[in-house]
């Protein structure tokens, strides 16, 4: 199995170092910065006209990410992407090229870090019929908002904590408006329906309007308040939403707290069943990764 | 794709209801019953002569499960089976005949009921490193814990109560001892350690002496008692034991209540992981058989 990387940052890095611990060859790392890593280059042919069974993309970003995964995919390489944004916005599109070229497009990094929700939806749960899940899908929000509830603090005085800890960027916006968020959820909305909501048309509500006093309001009645992605079956077709929602200890997503995501699932045979992790993190998503880059099969190489 | 099914009792039931709506045909099933089943037969030969693809194993009890799935894999046929009590006696046997015949073995029911923590520790966290596993494994036992801790009521008392709900047999010993948990950590441990431990050998502690004062004493202090099987890997090893456990709200074990089971997993690059769903019930647990079905491939056959 011969990989090559698109990406040497946060994910692509933990990605190499997991897959030299797993004995998986590293063909090529592309990044445009002088890194010493002995595989680097910085054109992207490279990657093109190599010998990778599968290509990594751990970029992020919509542009170039799908130019160059496309071209992979048309070469009759395996893709693995850690990146929602990509997915979100060009996943039909991405599997659609893959399945024409007779290779793989997998994308478990993409929604919860290094939960296994992607497989647990489109394997394990394969002979269920889910109608409704939802999710604690970023640790940025996540932290500040228990922050808030475990200290009193405000808002602003969380977000800087984050950003202080590394859990939050510089520019907080793509967390705390939730577009994070809202980019996983289409993801699920995709997966459950079998057709890609518009990340766009999705209501999304962040946390930069949640107040001390909303807080303290949740938390005399013995509540919480969790920035939710929901995506729900109905008779006229998928709901999705996002948005900051009070719930109670009888929501299994209650105690889940700090920088932790999780998914609740909710099918006709199996009920409730609930999967949680770290969502996001080098390693944890660099290992989802690599699962997948494992489930890839020569077989499946046009 | 053609299954048989070894035993129509509750599982088995769930297992040809799912098949049928996925349309998986089912070509036998195997009950010594007078039942209302157009593919009945109470001879095992009739499903061994049969030409299903893969038979699936819902009996129970280790003899005569163990004569009957062996042949059928010695016969070239997969294996799925929801028995933990077949799988902690005879996993490593019967993995190997599976091998030895191009063939799958498979039992990701035999463990937690619907929750896919089989396929998460062999599949997705296949690239890490897992040194601990602990879990809620009995669904009986954690109903009768929260009966105690929510209602202050006796072990007799809360164990009546789980017999008069159906979620506890006449003879609930297997249960309150500890023994199907035990056998299921057996599993867990063999997964994460290549070595199937001796179930006999692992300390097991059952709940039948826990008393109100001991639910007591750790609500006094925010805490709950939860019977727990634990695998863990040290130098000296891996360690397993089963007992009534303290655990406090920072275990994400603490909140899981009533039938419900969880998993929670320590590994190197993922850190903390759990899985969480109905441990038992007809529909779940045939939900994790079907799955397994479906992980089957015409490839695999003999």
């Amino acid at each position: 199995m011969k990989i090559s990387i698109l990406g040497y940052g946060t994910i692509g890095s933990g990605v190499y170092e997991i897959a030299k611990a797993n004995k998986i060859e590293i063909v090529k790392v592309l990044d445009l910065r002088d890194l010493d890593v002995p595989e680097l280059t910085k054109d992207f042919n490279d990657v093109l006209n190599s010998d990778s069974d599968t290509v990594v993309e751990t970029m992020g970003g919509e542009h170039p990410a799908y130019e160059f995964v496309k071209q992979c995919l048309e070469a009759g390489k395996n893709v693995v992407t850690s990146n929602k944004a990509l997915v979100a916005a060009f996943g039909e599109d991405l599997i659609a090229a893959a399945k024409a070229h007779n290779v793989q497009f997998l994308f478990e990094a993409s929604v919860g870090g290094g939960i296994p929700i992607i497989h647990v939806i489109t394997e394990c749960l394969r002979c269920d019929e889910i109608t409704r899940v939802s999710g604690i899908l970023n640790g940025t929000t996540n932290y500040i908002l228990t922050q808030m509830d475990l200290n009193g603090v405000s808002f602003e005085e969380a977000l800087k904590e984050a950003q202080r800890l590394g859990y939050a960027e510089a520019d907080p916006s793509a967390d705390v408006d939730g577009w994070d968020t809202c980019r996983k959820t289409a993801i699920l909305g995709w997966l459950i329906s079998g057709h890609m909501p518009d990340y766009k048309m999705i209501p999304t509500e962040g946390i930069t309007k949640i107040t001390k006093a909303d807080i303290d309001s949740a938390k005399a009645e013995g509540k919480v308040i969790k920035l939710l992605g929901v995506v729900e079956k109905t008779p006229d077709g998928l709901r999705a939403s996002v948005k900051p929602t009070v719930i109670g200890r009888d929501n299994e997503l209650y105690a889940v707290s700090d920088v932790m995501n999780a998914i609740l699932v909710e099918s006709k045979y199996m009920g409730k069943s609930m999967y949680y992790g770290p969502g996001a993190g080098k390693l944890p998503t660099a290992a989802a990764v690599i699962a997948d880059v494992l489930r890839t099969t020569p077989a499946a190489q046009g």
